[in-house]
């Protein structure tokens, strides 16, 4: 159950506020170049304490390999990853640990369990998601070998659109916005909801460039479907859309048909899956979070004890969860794809001739 | 590939135009009352044929349970469930064997598999569905016995908003509407497409009443994840919403999040999901479909040669696939659930001791 | 619970004396000629009536493919295979529907679930085994391929061991056995067991040549762990044996290494697997069955109600049924080395290449 | 393909002289007591280097639990363990790091990956074991809140067999054996083959008290199949039997069964399951191990360029790897038993209603 992918399968472990977190990818293929650097690089894109907009707290985030690599390649075997947690303040909420805390798994981690690790959150806390950012480093590593480029970038932010889709400006920006233009009307959001102990909620845009036609294992390992599975499972994700989404839910079927040419397809209204298979153009979905629970303001709650009380939190959070959000949504759909590539090496026997011919 | 769930587990089979469709469900516990006339109805609520709103294809839709039953009772072992096919009329899709129909899954398929059954789409036509329909039936019946609910209907056509949720009207309405005030506007939308050769999208709305706390597995099977993979594997789907959705992801923390009284929680902005697992609240989705993809106008595309080709479909096809999925939807709910109820059972040692004490 | 292989995947269903019983097998690549009459053919070696040697039930066991071929291909879709049960005789059963045979799995269904489908065993029966039949039948098309052979007989019954090894003469042998010198002593321990109302067991060997190096997954998947399973999981198997097995563990390291040459290994001791991997040899296994617990003397057990009961069984049973099994041991090998072939093609980046480039 | 157990889910990582070796263990039920003092036991039982019979490789083995324990009680999140590599001495191992040692995975894991990490055999080393160890303790941990003892000895070394059986002087036997009178013969036999440079095979008897009856999911996860994947799946094991098996296959039915009376089974040549299922009766297995591979002989192998060599092992290895396999088979029974004790809960309705009942 806490494992995502069936042949490029990755197990994660780990609490806020224990020892370590990380996890283990089993599935890589042999003679992949591991790149620790560009694994680092992607877990520092992640990590909290870069600007004022997230929170405070500093993670140093320092990944460690444990196996299956060898001499720079891997070798077949489980490659597992640790992060040990550095900055535990565990203090901080002691303050918590008998209150349920709106909007939080508390509730219900303590109504299925009988037991919790409040110290941070525990185990549902978005600390998590470095140890999926690590493993969809290594799913992006096998994914270029392929071609195959992944994007993300914000938006909208508190409602404030990215007219523009901009993934290179993206990089930079310290809202992670899509459109140079409403940079600053975003971050202004931001830093209100900050201003005033609230939060606001987002939107990310994920894609991938350059995907193998045939990706997606129908009827219920479709594309779309795994897809929407990896990122609603985010962290505050509250909807997916493939492609137009929504948007393709109020035109006319005329309108909504991707007509194809030999130079491919006219359009893309479809995110590049049909009958939840990669159909050779780019896959687009948009994922939407809701505003962090964690805000400053009084709240009306229970304790463990079943009695009524108003609390306020302390500590320090995201504003808005989306903004960090950006590359896990990446690894994510990295995670997705590699796993998908890896399920349709089957799919025909022309495939099987060529593995199994010498 | 062709499995949902894992301890309560449905494997499906069957082309459009094949000799039958059908499942088997594996992991229904032993001693559940399995009502053969209550499958058979649910079948009969999605079937086409129904109204001029849907396709005028006549599906007998006959399910006959082969095995897992005896006197009336699941035995624990697999129910496989068949529906033979009797209107094939293969002879209408003789005119499309050799092109790919805009918006279908022709293309890809016959890029994955480098053949394909072109008779009604083959396997991935939405026939399929009935076998979920089927299946999800057996699931309704045992998540009643806990005291489970389901209920769906539409929540938009065409851009037309059902404003007030009315799941009785909903039963009966030709549209499935949940708004009796939106159903003539709702119902001309799609009169309106079909006269046009043209089709239109549509929302729905699933509910689940009276669901456990503590339903859903994280990390990597949430509950709000499964459901959106669950959905979202429904052909046509292009969105899924879990509780407000994007709603959500516009408003701010202070206003999204569920304040926790004695009495249960004062708002359902969450769906009833927190931090991926059921909080004791009303399980909410919406899940969106695009406009039908066959629509009778003239269309460009490429035929498996390879070259470029104008045509114009012909045939019998719902002009708004969403008004029979609403059915599906509540399938796909209730398989989730269903699996969520039986993987829950191991959350707690307490639970092993309910179980393992005589 | 009912599924068997991570890829290539057959989910069985059916009683006994139910209407029918089946299987579903997912994930055969699209493309594979599909020769229903070699299908049939596998059947009818398997099925019962054959000889005086084995149950006098006859079964038709006419097999019928419901899905996932078009046109005499595989499609890469499901493909569903029924057989219908016709001499069903539910009433010989009537008089065993509320005792525990001895040796027989009714105590622990009844105990596991509370019910059970009494005629005939219900889902205990060997019976099912004409599902594993039809589904290895097509793994044994797609290993044909690539070349692989899979060869079986009897090599023990009633401790009468097949000294000399002849797959071609097991083919038309009345008791399958590997050696004509011991037929004659095998048959008549059958016969004499038939006549006093008891049985005898024995053991099959069963072979796969051709097979390519690198099958097998490591470290829970090996080859000779899913060959372990596949084995014991078969009714009435009781030990299983990769290459030497038991004579290797009494032999010394210098002996039983086999040692590698230009022209391959020197001796075969390992079965054909090394570190759960095949290693390009043939693989090689034995398997042992206990007498068949149907035997028609008098017997001690309980009946539902807990009272202690002296029965004798009546109806027809083969009295070895190691014989019948020889089919069935071959159809898990092919199924075992099936799903290895597939979950094989992503061990290395050098595959995907392969597979990948256009 | 590095998981073992559906429910109770184990994932291992590592490689002999990598940095780590460890595991997670996913699905463990929250609440139970995790004695991590127990957990370090059971490794220093497993760990080499306690006597001459075993090889001189010192490993601390030492213990760290990174997650999924929370004030002493698992949480019912992921635990993940990690046992930090100290004395790797890799230098050992430069003159094989070319060569295809015999009965080793050398030349296995060369050909499907194309790379391996050939110091200490990598990842097919028997280091790894120490990770099925630790899991197995929290597995045995879970099995005693229901009354579960696990336990086993050695049955036979290089033939000697062990007439008696006796789990509590196999306990501080130095060849962990079952028998005190056969301890001197098969000591020396392994003294013997260790001053001749050479190896020998043995077996281990395991067997598990007071298993629930019901544990096993037929058709494809009986508990003997899985027991009999769980034990080959162990390094160097060749053989598993089940009860009484192969002497099973050489009786008579009627010897062979076993009656029930109001007392229980009245024999247990069936090692505890029929049908696939814990019958209530002790479940019993032997498992049996080929002679160490790793001899320090001459032996003829072939080198990574395809040629003839003739070479010399140097090192340090157990001359009977069956001795340090006794641990490692309780774990497996223990996995095995406790993912089997998970599954089984959802069998049946009134189960169900017993864990949703408030």
């Amino acid at each position: 159950m806490n494992s995502f992918g069936l042949k490029f399968r990755v197990t994660t472990f780990g609490e806020s506020h224990g020892k370590a977190i990380g996890c283990i990818v089993d599935g890589v293929p042999a003679g992949l170049k591991i790149d620790e650097e560009f694994i680092q690089s992607e877990l520092d894109r992640r990590k909290p304490g870069q600007s004022s907009l997230t929170t405070a707290r500093k993670e140093g985030d320092q990944v460690e390999i444990l196996s299956g690599v060898f001499e720079g390649l891997s070798t077949g075997t489980p490659i597992a990853m640790v992060i040990f947690n550095q900055n535990q303040k565990s203090r901080d909420y002691n303050n918590i640990k008998d209150i349920f805390r709106p909007g939080h798994a508390d509730f219900t981690y303590w109504n299925k369990y009988g037991i919790r690790d409040y110290r941070g959150g525990g185990r549902s806390s978005a600390r998590e998601t470095a140890a999926r950012v690590a493993a969809g480093a290594i799913a992006k590593l096998l994914l270029r070998e392929l071609g195959v480029e992944i994007k993300a970038g914000i938006l909208e932010i508190d409602g404030i659109e990215s007219k523009s889709i901009d993934f290179e400006y993206a990089k930079t920006s310290e809202v992670k916005t899509l459109d140079k233009e409403a940079e600053a009307k975003q971050k202004e959001a931001v830093l209100k909801a900050k201003k005033s102990h609230d939060s606001v909620g987002g939107a990310v845009l994920v894609k991938a460039f350059n995907v193998p036609i045939g990706l997606g294992e129908p009827l219920y390992h479709k594309l779309d479907a795994q897809l929407a599975s990896a990122m609603m499972g985010i962290n505050a994700a509250k909807a997916v859309e493939i492609g137009d989404g929504i948007e393709s839910a109020r035109k006319k079927g005329s309108q909504n048909n991707d007509a194809i040419t030999k130079d491919g397809f006219v359009s893309n209204h479809s995110g590049g899956i049909l009958g939840g298979i990669s159909n050779g153009d780019t896959i687009s979905a948009k994922v939407w979070f809701k505003p962090t629970p964690s805000i400053f303001k009084e709240q009306k709650s229970l304790n463990i004890k079943g009695e009524e009380i108003t609390y306020k939190l302390e500590g320090r959070h995201d504003p808005c969860v989306a903004i960090r959000a950006v590359v896990v949504c990446e690894a994510m759909m990295a995670l997705t794809l590699a796993d998908m590539t890896l399920l349709n090496m089957s799919s025909k026997m022309d495939y099987l001739k060529r593995v199994y011919s010498s």
